[in-house]
C-alpha cells in the first residue's frame, strides 16, 4: 500500500462518491470526513474540477460493457450464457418448449448462431437420457424447441445457450431506479478473439483519455455472476458464485482441449441448479472452475499490465463480472492487481473482502448506498449505517480492510445531516482502529470450517446472494458470521484438503461442519469416505473439537444418518429407529458453554427429529434435541440445530469452541462478561480494545491478562487499554 | 360364522373374560351384557364350573411357550433371534465387543451351539464390509467376540444369534404387572423338527383335555415380532412387523434351498435397522418373508386342522407370534382359520382386523383392558372406554368386526358401575349396528395408498408398536386413522402392484402417497423409475386425484426432490433452488377444500421447506406451504404438510379426496355439515345413520339423498334412518 494512503492527522483510509452536481459539495465532504479519494459510480459522471483536489481518483471501469458500438459489431462475441427451460411434460409423441418461456428477452437473446445441435441439450429429464440430436429442432419463428418420439408423461428440458443482450447488473440498477432515455448495455465477451484484442486497445484509449484518474476500479473482468430476470423483469435466479454466464463454445472448446474430455452443456446447467453453492461439485465442474480462474487470470493479468504500464493503481471490485478470479485460489495473485474493493453488508462480507491474499490492499463500500430508496424524507440512514458498521466492526477488528468508502450519489447524503455527522465520527474511528488492529490480533483456537468448497468459499460459504437472508440458512450462516468477528483463527477446509494433505488436522483445534445433508456444505457422500471418516475421528478422539450444526456428516450409509452420530452423540430420526427406545431425554442443568445464558436459545429453524444417543443434551425443545454435547475418547463433539447470528449466539459459540478442544479453562484469560461486548488482543502492539456491538450503553466485567474490571461502555464504543 | 353367534334378543356378538375367583360374577356379566362367550387369558385359569354355562368358551392357547419342560429338553430348538450389537469403534488393530452389551440377558441368551462362523457376521460398519471369519473369535466366558486387524476408528458390529429364553410377552407381563413366584416360560420354535412333531400331539392333548373349549385362541403361531428388553428390562426395542426373531439355521437352510441363493444375517439385521417398515424392503427380505409366509401357513394348517379334527374353532389372535401368518396375502386364507381376534386401539386397527379376508369371523378386543392401571381407586375406566368405542366405531360403521370382547381380570371391572353400564350400552348398540351395517356401504370413491409394502401393511402401514404414538409418524398415521372410518373404497397398492397389473389404476380414484423421503412409505428410488412416473402421471392427467403428504414421491433426482412435483406444484427446498426467487405464497382465500375449516388446521409436525411452484396455496405457515393444490392436465392433486386423526382434518381428507378426483360436486348428496358427526349409507339395506363421534351433544344439517334437515344427537349418539 502507497505511503499516500496512511493515516495523516485525521485524513485518509476513505472513498467517497461523486458527481458532476456536487463539486462543491465534495470537497466540503472531503474535508469533513477527512477523505482521500473520489469515485464515480453506474449513472454518475465524474467531474473534472476534481481532478486536481488532491485526492486520489477512482475511475470505474466497465471491462464488459459501456461500449454498444463494439457490442453491435461483434454479436458472435456478445457474452454469453447456458440456461434451462423449465421441465415440460409430454403427453404424447411430440412436444413444443418454449425456450424463453418465463425469461426476460430484454435479458437474454436465444444464440442459435453456434452449432445448437453441439452446443444445446434436450434431456429426458425422467430418465436424465439426452436425446438424440436427430429428435429434436428448433424453430426460430416461434422461439421453439419441437422434439419427437417423446414418452408421455416424461418431462423434458432444453439447455441452451444464449446471449446476455442486456447486462444484468446494468439492468437491474435501470429497473429498481426506473431509468428512463437511457440504451441498454449489452455485455461482450472480452475472452473471445476480436474482443480480447480490442479490449486492450479500449483499456489503453480509457486511460489516456483520463490521466487524472489513479485508479481503475475494474467491475470487473469478463464473466457476471448468475443472474437472471422473468418476464416482468423479476428477479428469477441469483447465484453470486454462479459459472453459467462464463461461456461460449469458444471458450468451451479450450476447456475440451484442456482437460481431454467433451464438454456437456449438463456440465453447467446441472439439472437446473446450475452448480450453485449448495451442490457437491462434480469432477467435470470443478475442472471447469480450475480453467476459468486459470485463463481469467492470465487475461485480467494483461489489463492489470496496461493499467500498471500506464501508471495506474489496479482495483478489483469483488462482485458483478467476477466470475473466474476466485480470490481465495492461488491464480488470483498472479494477477497483480493492487487492490480489491466490495460491498460490506455484515461481518462475513467484511472478511470475504479483507483476508483476501496477494494484493497490496483492500477497501469496503459500507452500507447504505446514497440511493433513495434509504435516503427520503422520513427515511433513517444513520441507523442503517450504524447497524451496518457496529455488525462490519467486529470483523474489522479481527482483519481490517485496508480502507472504507461509501457509494451512490452524494448529494442525497448531504441533506441528512446527523448522517454525515455519523460518518465522521465513523471514518475518525476506522482511521484509528486500523493503525492499531492491524497486527494479528490473539487468537484463542485454531477453527477450520469443513466442506466441499474450502479456501475458495472462504466466508462466502452459505451465502446466496451477497449477505442477503435466506430463511433455509440463516441458521447456518450464523455460524459464520460469528465467526468472522470471533476470537479465532478460521481457516476454511475441503475433503479434497484432507486427502491431499495428510498433516492438515494437525494444526487445527476445532473442525466445524454446518449445514443440511447432500449439500456441499456438509459434504454428503464424502462421509462414506472411510478415509475422511477415520481422519475426523482420530482427530476428535486425540483432543480435537468436533461442531456440527444442522445435519453435520449425514448421510444415509450403514445404519447410520449422521456418519459421525458416534462423536457426536446424537441421530437424526427419519423413520428408520422409531423401533429403538428412547430414554435420553433430560436436559443438563448447567454446562459450560451455557452458563451465560438467560432465557431460551435461538437455533433459528432449529431441526426436526434429532435424539440424543450418548450425548448430554444441553437443550431439548418438544422431543427434539437442538444443542448436545459429548464426550469421544480425548475429544469432544457439540451439536447445534442451527444458530442464526446474534450476541448472545456469538458467545455460545465462542464457548463450544473453547468447550469443544478442552481449552474451557482458558476462558476467563480474555473475556468480557457481557455477550454485548466483546475483547480483542493485539500482542504485537501489547493493545488490547473492548468493543460495544450495541447501540447502547454496555456494563461488563473484563476479564485481561489475569485482572479484571469493571467497564461502563457508551453506545458503540470503542475503549482500547495496554497490556 | 355359526347360528349360535347371531343376535338373538339382545346377546351374542360379546366375549368377555373370567377367571377361578369370579364365576357368579362372571354368570351375571354374561347375562347383563349378553355375552355368549367366555375366555382365559394370560395369568388367569377358566373356572370349571362354567363350561356347561351356554356360552363358548374361548381357551388361550401358547403354541410357543408354557411347556418349560420341553424347552429345556430341547434347548436347540429354543426360538431364536437375530441381533446386532451396537457399533463399537476400533482405536487400533484389535477390539472386543460384548455381545449382550446392553440386552436384557434374562431375554436373551448367545448362541454359539450352532455355527458362528456360519450364522454370526462381524461387519466393518464403516465400509459396509464383511470381516473374514478368520480375524474374529468368540470367547464364551467374558461374551464377547474378539476381532484382530482392525482398522482404527472403524466401526464394528457383531450380528449374531441368540436363543429367547424367555418369552418376549410373558416378561412384559411379567414386569408390568410386577408378577412374583412365577417360572419364566421359554419361547421354543415349532417350526424346528422335534418340535414341529411334539406340537400337534400337544395341541392334540391340549383339546383332550379340555372338551369344554369351543374354540382355540392360537396366541399365535410361530414367531413373536421383534421385542428386546435392555439389561434395566425396558422395552429397547419394539416391531410389532419385525421378523428378527423368526430365524434359525434350520429355516434358514430350507430357505437358501428355496431362494438359491446364501443367506447372509445382514438380511435381516439390515444395519441394525432390522427392516422395519420405513425400510425400503430389499429383494432378499421381500423373498425371506415370502418364504416364511408359505411355510408358516402349511404348519398353520396342520394345528387348525387337528383343531378342527377335535371339533374346535381355531381363532388366531392377530398379535404378539403373529409373524409370518401376514393376513393380507393370499397364503392367510390356505391357513384354514374360523376366526381372528385382535386388540382394537383406533379405527385402523379396527380395519386391521375387520378388513382381513378368508376368515368365518372377526373379533376386536376392546379397550381398556381390565387391568389395575386403568382400573384403580380414581381411575375413570369409561372416558377410556367411551373414547375407545368412539373412535373404533367409527371403522366399524366402514366394515365391522364380527363380534367384541374384552380381556383382563374381569374382578377388576365390577368395581365401576358406570364402567358396567357403559359396556351394557356399547354390547347393545354394536349388536345393532352390526345388524344394520354389515352390508358394504356406499363409497365416494377409490383411494389407494401406494407405498412399498401395498395390502401387506394394509391399515398397519405407518404403525410401530401397536397403534402406540409416535412423534415422526402421527402426521402420517392420521390419514390411514381417517380413512379407517371415511366413505370410500379403500386399498393399499404397492409399487410393484402397479408394475405387475397395467389395469390396476384404471380402477382407481385417488392415489395418497404419504410419509417422508427415503421410507417405504413414500417409495424412495421407486421414484426413479420411469414406468412409474409415467404411470402415476398419465393417471392424474387422466381425471385421477393424486394426494401428497410429507415428503410424497420424494427422491433427489434430476433436479427434482418430488419427483411429482410437476403435479403436486410444490417443491421442497434443499438448499438446490435458494437462488430461484419465489413469488408464489398468498394463501387462497376460500377453497372447497377447506370450506368447513374455522380457523387454523392443525398440520401435526407439518413439513418444513416447502414452497409452491404452480400450485394454489391453500395454508402457509412462515413461509412454509402446508396445504396446496394444483391442477395437472385433467386431474387434480393435493399437497398436505401432515395431517394427525383429527374430526376437522378427517373432514378435510374427505373434500380433499373429493375434490382432487372432481368428486366436488357430489359432496352435498351425502353429507353432515358438523365435522363430529358423519354419515354412512347402506344402499342394500336402504338404511343410513348419522353418527355423533364426540361424547358431547351435537346440531348438524344432514344431506341425504337430495333432501337436508337439521339434527341434534345427543353424545355419542348413532340415529338410524332409511333412505
Amino acid at each position: 500500500m502507497g505511503e499516500q494512503n496512511q493515516n495523516k492527522q485525521g485524513r485518509g483510509r476513505l472513498t467517497i462518491p461523486t458527481d458532476l452536481d456536487v463539486v462543491g459539495e465534495t470537497l466540503k465532504t472531503m474535508e469533513l470526513w477527512g477523505a482521500d479519494a473520489v469515485r464515480d459510480a453506474d449513472g454518475t459522471t465524474f467531474p473534472q474540477e476534481l481532478a486536481e483536489c488532491g485526492a486520489k481518483v477512482y475511475a470505474t471501469y466497465y471491462t464488459t460493457r459501456k461500449d454498444n458500438n463494439w457490442a453491435k459489431a461483434n454479436p458472435d462475441e456478445v457474452q454469453q450464457c447456458y440456461i434451462s427451460t423449465k421441465f415440460v411434460p409430454a403427453t404424447g409423441a411430440e412436444l413444443s418448449i418454449r425456450l424463453l418461456e418465463g425469461i426476460s428477452e430484454d435479458l437474454l437473446q436465444v444464440n442459435n448462431r453456434d452449432d445448437i445441435y453441439r452446443w444445446w441439450e434436450v434431456i429426458d429429464r425422467t430418465t436424465g437420457e439426452v436425446v438424440p440430436t436427430n429428435l429434436w429442432s428448433y424453430d426460430e419463428a416461434s422461439g421453439c424447441v419441437m422434439i419427437t418420439n417423446t414418452t408421455p408423461y416424461h418431462e423434458y428440458s432444453v439447455s441452451f445457450l444464449t446471449y446476455l443482450i442486456w447486462d444484468p447488473v446494468h439492468m437491474y440498477n435501470a429497473v429498481v431506479n426506473d431509468w428512463k432515455d437511457f440504451e441498454r448495455q449489452i455485455t461482450f465477451d472480452v475472452r473471445q478473439p476480436k474482443t480480447r484484442e480490442y479490449s486492450k486497445g479500449r483499456l489503453r484509449e480509457f486511460l489516456r483519455d483520463k490521466p487524472y484518474v489513479n485508479v481503475v476500479r475494474f467491475t470487473t473482468f469478463f464473466h457476471q455472476f448468475t443472474l437472471i430476470f422473468d418476464e416482468l423483469r423479476r428477479e428469477k435466479y441469483v447465484d453470486w458464485y454462479g459459472y453459467s454466464a462464463s461461456v461460449s463454445p469458444y471458450i468451451l472448446e479450450q476447456f475440451e482441449r484442456e482437460v481431454g474430455y467433451k464438454f456437456r452443456p449438463e456440465y453447467i446447467i446441472d439439472e437446473g441448479y446450475y452448480n450453485n453453492q449448495y451442490r457437491i461439485p462434480s469432477k467435470q465442474y470443478l475442472d471447469f472452475m480450475a480453467f476459468q480462474r486459470r485463463e481469467v487470470a492470465g487475461l485480467a493479468k494483461e489489463l492489470v499490465d496496461i493499467t500498471h504500464e500506464e501508471g495506474r493503481e489496479a482495483m478489483m471490485f469483488l462482485g458483478d463480472h467476477f466470475i473466474g478470479t476466485e480470490p481465495y485460489m492461488d491464480e488470483f495473485k498472479t494477477i497483480g492487481l493492487d487492490a480489491v474493493v466490495g460491498s460490506v453488508g455484515n461481518g462475513s462480507t467484511l472478511r470475504l473482502i479483507s483476508d483476501i491474499p496477494g494484493v497490496k490492499y483492500t477497501e469496503g463500500r459500507f452500507l447504505p448506498y446514497f440511493f433513495p430508496d434509504t435516503f427520503h424524507p422520513g427515511g433513517n440512514p444513520t441507523a442503517e449505517a450504524q447497524e451496518n458498521w457496529l455488525t462490519a466492526r467486529r470483523a474489522i477488528l479481527r482483519k481490517p480492510v485496508d480502507r472504507i468508502g461509501y457509494g451512490g450519489y452524494l448529494k442525497l447524503a448531504l441533506d441528512f445531516p446527523d448522517f454525515v455527522d455519523y460518518v465522521t465520527q465513523v471514518a475518525d474511528e476506522f482511521r484509528d482502529l486500523y493503525e492499531k488492529a492491524r497486527t494479528k490480533p490473539m487468537c484463542l483456537a485454531k477453527v477450520a470450517v469443513l466442506n466441499c468448497w474450502g479456501k475458495m468459499r472462504s466466508w462466502g460459504c452459505h451465502m446466496v446472494h451477497h449477505a442477503l437472508y435466506q430463511k433455509q440458512n440463516y441458521s447456518y450462516a450464523g455460524i459464520i458470521e460469528i465467526l468472522s468477528g470471533a476470537p479465532f483463527d478460521v481457516s476454511f477446509i475441503s475433503f479434497d484438503d484432507i486427502r491431499e494433505q495428510p498433516q492438515l488436522l494437525k494444526d487445527i483445534d476445532v473442525i466445524i461442519n454446518v449445514g443440511d445433508a447432500d449439500t456441499a456444505h456438509t459434504g454428503g457422500d464424502n462421509w462414506k469416505d472411510p478415509y475422511i471418516v477415520e481422519q475426523i475421528r482420530a482427530f476428535i478422539a486425540g483432543g480435537g473439537g468436533f461442531i456440527g450444526v444442522g445435519e453435520p456428516s449425514a448421510v444415509q450409509h450403514q445404519g447410520r444418518f449422521f456418519q459421525l452420530g458416534d462423536a457426536l452423540g446424537v441421530e437424526l430420526e427419519r423413520g428408520f429407529t422409531l423401533g429403538y427406545d428412547k430414554y435420553n431425554w433430560d436436559e443438563k442443568p448447567s454446562h459450560f458453554i451455557t452458563a451465560d445464558m438467560n432465557g431460551d436459545i435461538n437455533f433459528g429453524e432449529g431441526k426436526k427429529n434429532v435424539y440424543a444417543t450418548s450425548a448430554d443434551i444441553l437443550a431439548c425443545k418438544d422431543k427434539e434435541v437442538q444443542f448436545a454435547v459429548n464426550n469421544y475418547f480425548g475429544g469432544r463433539s457439540v451439536y447445534i440445530g442451527g444458530l442464526p447470528y446474534s450476541a448472545e449466539n456469538a458467545r455460545l459459540l465462542h464457548r463450544a469452541i473453547l468447550w469443544s478442544c478442552s481449552k474451557d479453562h482458558e476462558l476467563h484469560n480474555w473475556f468480557s462478561s457481557d455477550a454485548h461486548t466483546e475483547i480483542h488482543v493485539y500482542p504485537e502492539t501489547g493493545t488490547y480494545c473492548v468493543v460495544n456491538n450495541t447501540a447502547e450503553p454496555r456494563n461488563t466485567t473484563v476479564y485481561a491478562n489475569g485482572k479484571s474490571f469493571e467497564l461502563e461502555l457508551k453506545g458503540g464504543e470503542l475503549r482500547w487499554f495496554d497490556m
